[in-house]
């Protein structure tokens, strides 16, 4: 009991070493994939990007795939998180679309490096792994498919198939990442704004 | 000349040969990049799976990256031709941009496998072949741009922005052969009318 107490501080200390260490591993990682690609990437590749030795690297990612797989984790957590607020705002269902639409695309090219990891190089994940990211894809659809349920019910939308078009409006964004170029000609904002309109469009309302 | 003349029909006899079994790598290649992922996949699970030793594999194929690139050009111009061929019917671009989204979205549904890894394996591409199979996409792009410029011109399309809803068009069709399972609730004719009919709505012609 005094031992706990007098090493609580020590492994407290030591957590929040392990975060920052953690951190850093997943920096580098996302780094390391999207210049060379998953396949191309050693785990020395990524302990040299990140300043510290493979044996210390070990102790916090056994393998090369469980980085990807947290990486994929903390992706899709944040695109589930950013389109469930955009969802759940006051307003019309058509409102609601355009944020969802909007904040979708606009994470797609911000977030481009992230985004291209998480969704093309998803491959290279375990059948586990990539049954438990299917799930957040799935929440992901289930919340688009619930706008489109109120804007038909509002009378708002006209749309022919509900779980496709969720599908679809989806796909508009997750493609932003393949083609964006930060050198382009359009502004990531100028990209939200004319997907919301295709997206108001798509469901028959524009 | 007499010698080369003696020649020639065995080269030939060889040449068929040579081209059957590079035909049956790459399908083999294809299969277990499907399967494996491109990353899990040897060189040895290839010329396994093709029934053919990995030295008589290296003739023809003297890396993995390459059987990727194959696949990968195969693919793009095989999506091309489709496009373009749809892109060349006679009748209103409105008819034109039906028939491309309709076979570009079936396509993706009806060859999964070689369009799941032509698209998402294709960051372990070498940069110089990943270069040469953006020039398949852009001429994918081209082709659409020019059928938004037609109907817009004809006052049939009320496009915002020409370039950015080409992409927007190819994306839907692209990301079909993620999402799509052969045991699904939509055949693919299914999946084309419903992405026509969506394509037409992205374009204020319907």
């Amino acid at each position: 009991m005094a031992e706990g107490r007098a090493n609580a501080p020590v492994a407290r200390r030591s957590n929040v070493r392990g975060e920052a260490t953690r951190a850093r591993l997943l920096a580098a990682a996302l780094d390391t994939f999207a210049v060379q690609g998953y396949h191309g990437t050693g785990t020395r590749d990524i302990a040299d990007e990140a300043g510290i030795s493979q044996a210390a690297m070990f102790v916090h990612y056994s393998t090369k795939e469980d980085l990807l797989f947290q990486l994929a984790v903390d992706g899709h957590r944040t695109i589930v998180e950013i389109v469930r607020e955009a969802a759940a705002r006051k307003g019309t269902a058509a409102e609601k679309l355009s944020a969802v639409v909007r904040d979708h695309s606009r994470y797609h090219a911000q977030f481009q490096k992230q985004a291209r990891v998480v969704n093309f190089e998803i491959g290279a994940l375990t059948r586990e792994h990539r049954e438990e990211i299917s799930r957040y894809r799935r929440e992901l659809e289930s919340i688009v498919r619930g706008i489109l349920i109120e804007g038909v019910q509002s009378g708002d939308f006209r749309v022919v198939d509900l779980p496709m078009t969720a599908l679809a409006l989806l796909s508009l964004g997750f493609d932003v990442c393949r083609w964006y170029r930060e050198d382009g000609i359009w502004t990531i904002e100028e990209i939200g704004d004319r997907y919301q309109e295709m997206a108001l469009r798509i469901v028959g309302c524009s």
